[in-house]
C-alpha cells in the first residue's frame, strides 16, 4: 500500500511514522506547507532515519507518485480540506482525513458531501473522515453498543479528558489560560470553539439508528479553576479558565434523545476529576460502559487513521463514515 | 424484508417477536421440530396476537415463502446447523445463525466453512454467525477497541455473568447443582461443556489483528459454592457446584497473547461477585474497559441477531464473521 501524508503536525507525523514503521505500507510522499520542512527527508523529522522521501510544499507529489491513499491531517474543517480531498480524488487516490467535520459531514455540509461522494464514485475511490472523537468514542463505539439492544430510548455519553499534553493552538481554541471575561469574548468572536464534532457524532448515530433529530443544542461553559494549574505552554491561576465544558443535546420534539458532555481541561485530577469515557444507553437492555482513563486523544487518532487504511482501500467507492465500514482493528501488531 | 425463523426456543422466539413487532420486517414462516407447536399460529406463542403464520415442523416453508433471510436458532454446533444452513442457502435465502461455533468457524471447522462459503457465493447469499458471545463481547468489541491502538501486545478479557435466569439445559451444560465429583465426571463425558465459543472468539481476533496463534488452552473449573443458592430450576447447597469457571489462553510461542475468563454461575452476588464485562488491552495506548453489569446474554443475543438482518441482506455473498461487516446498530428503535 503506497501512501502520501499530507500535513505533518503532531497527528500527521504520528501517522507517517506508523506507515514507515509498519513494514508493509510504503510512504511514497509527504506534503506540508511549512517552508522550514520543505526539501527535508521525512525520516529526519520522524526520527526514523532517512526514508528517501522528500517533504514537498506542493501536492503535485500525489500525481507523481500515484499512491493508493492520501492521509490528510491539515485542518479540522471541511472548507479547508475540501480542495485537498478534491485534488487527491482527481489523482485517483483514496483519502483518509482526520478533519473532525469530515467524520460525518452529510448534515452539516450537505452540498460538499454530495460533491465529494459523487466525485469519489466517479474516480472509483473511497473517502473517510475518522479520528478518536468524532470517529470513535462518541459515535462508532456507541453505535456498536446499540447493536446488542432490542430498544434504545436515550443515549448519554461523557468524555472527560486531560488537555495537558497538547500544544498552544489547542489551549487557545479551548480557552485555557483566559479570564472568564476573555473566555466569553473568545466564544463570541469564534476564537474559542471547544470540541469540534458534536453535530457530526450525533448525526452519525442518528442515521445509524434511523432517528430524525429535530435540533441539536450546544453549550460551552468555562471550567474555572479553584487551584493553580500549569503546563509547558500555559498557566492558569485560581479564578482563571482551565478548559471548556462543552456539551450537546439532540432533541426529537421536546425529548432529549442524545446527550453528550465533553469537558476538556488541563490537569483535571488537581480538582479530583477522574478522566474517562462513559457511555450509558437506556433501552432494552440498559448498557453502562466506562473506559478509565479515557482513550488518549492524540495517540488514538494517529492509530485509527492508520488502522483504517486497508479497509478504506478495500471499500466500495464514495464518501463513507465509520458506521458504513467494518469495525476498526489494529493493523500495526502483526505477529 | 421477509424472514423465516427456524427454532423457537427462548432465543428464536425473542428474535421472531422482534421481527413481528418491528413494523418493517415481515415474518413469513416459522419452523420448529417440537410437534406440540406444529400447526399453531406463531403469534400464539409470541403473545403478539395472531400473525397468520403457522408453525411448521418441516423446512419446506422456506422454499414456499422465498424469504430474504432465515434466522437459525436451533443448536450451538456447526454439525447440527450445517444441514439447516445448506437448505436455506439452496432456497436462495441469506442466513443468520446464533450457533456459537458458527461465529468464527474458519479454524475450528475449516472444511465446513469452505463449503458454506463456496455454496453461499454460488447462490449469491450471505451467512453470518452472531450472538452476544461469541459474536460481540469477547471478540467484535475487543477488535474494535484495538482500532484505536498503535500497538497491541496482549489482550485480557473477562465476562462475569449471572446464569440465574436460564433454564435446565444451561444448568446441565454448566454443571450447576452437581457435586464436585459429578462435575469432574461431566467434564470427562462431555455433558458439562462450559462456555461454547472461546476458540471462535480468539481466532476471530487473531485473524483481524494478523496474529498467528500457535495453540489455545482451555480450562474448566467448578465454582464451589460456600452458600446456599437456588433458582426455579436448580438448587445448590454449600460445597456443591454453582457454575463453571471456564478460561482460555492463546499462545504465540511461549507467550500468552490472549487471555479470557468466563465464569458462569447462578447468583454470583451471594458471594460478593460483581458481574460485568471487562476488557484490557495492553499496547500503545493501554485500554481498560468495564461494562457493569454485564451485557445480558439472552436479551443481547436476541438483539444482535435481529439487528444484523439488514446488514447481512445487504452484504457481499459468502460466509462472513462480525469483523467483516459494518458495526452493528439497533434497527428496532426508529424515531
Amino acid at each position: 500500500m503506497r501512501i502520501v501524508s499530507w500535513g505533518l503536525g503532531a497527528m500527521g507525523k504520528g501517522i507517517a511514522k506508523n506507515i514507515v514503521e509498519s513494514g508493509y505500507m510504503k510512504l511514497v510522499g509527504a506534503i506540508d506547507n511549512n517552508p522550514a520542512l520543505s526539501g527535508k527527508d521525512i525520516g529526519e523529522i520522524l526520527g526514523t532515519g532517512n526514508c528517501g522521501v522528500t517533504i514537498s510544499e506542493t501536492p503535485d507529489v500525489i500525481e507523481k507518485t500515484n499512491p493508493d491513499l492520501v492521509v490528510i491531517a491539515t485542518s479540522s474543517f471541511v472548507k479547508e480540506v475540501l480542495p485537498q480531498i478534491e485534488y487527491s480524488i482527481k489523482s485517483h487516490a483514496n483519502v483518509i482525513t482526520i478533519a473532525e467535520e469530515m467524520a460525518y459531514p452529510f448534515d452539516s455540509h450537505t452540498e460538499e458531501s454530495l460533491y465529494i461522494d459523487s466525485l469519489a464514485r466517479r474516480y472509483g475511490v473511497t473517502v473517510l473522515g475518522t479520528g478518536v472523537n468524532p470517529g470513535f468514542v462518541l459515535d462508532t463505539l456507541i453505535i456498536s453498543l446499540t447493536g446488542v439492544c432490542n430498544k434504545v430510548d436515550k443515549i448519554v455519553a461523557r468524555r472527560i479528558n486531560d488537555l495537558s499534553p497538547f500544544g498552544k493552538t489547542v489551549m487557545e481554541t479551548q480557552g485555557v489560560g483566559t479570564t472568564p471575561e476573555e473566555f466569553e469574548e473568545g466564544l463570541k468572536s469564534g476564537k474559542i470553539v471547544g470540541h469540534i464534532g458534536f453535530p457530526q457524532s450525533i448525526m452519525m448515530i442518528a442515521r445509524a439508528l434511523g432517528w430524525n433529530i429535530d435540533r441539536v443544542e450546544e453549550e460551552r461553559k468555562p471550567i474555572i479553576s479553584k487551584v493553580h494549574r500549569e503546563t509547558p505552554v500555559v498557566e492558569v491561576k485560581p479564578g482563571m479558565v482551565a478548559g471548556c465544558n462543552h456539551s450537546a443535546k439532540a432533541y426529537i420534539g421536546n425529548d432529549v434523545v442524545i446527550e453528550m458532555q465533553h469537558p476538556q481541561q488541563i490537569h483535571p485530577h488537581l480538582e479530583g476529576v477522574e478522566t474517562g469515557d462513559y457511555i450509558e444507553i437506556y433501552g432494552d437492555p440498559d448498557i453502562k460502559l466506562a473506559i478509565k482513563p479515557e482513550i488518549p486523544g492524540g495517540k488514538a487518532t494517529i492509530a485509527i487513521a492508520t488502522n483504517m487504511i486497508p479497509i478504506v482501500i478495500g471499500a466500495q467507492s464514495g464518501l463513507k463514515c465509520m458506521a458504513d465500514l467494518p469495525v476498526p482493528r489494529s493493523i500495526l501488531s502483526i505477529k
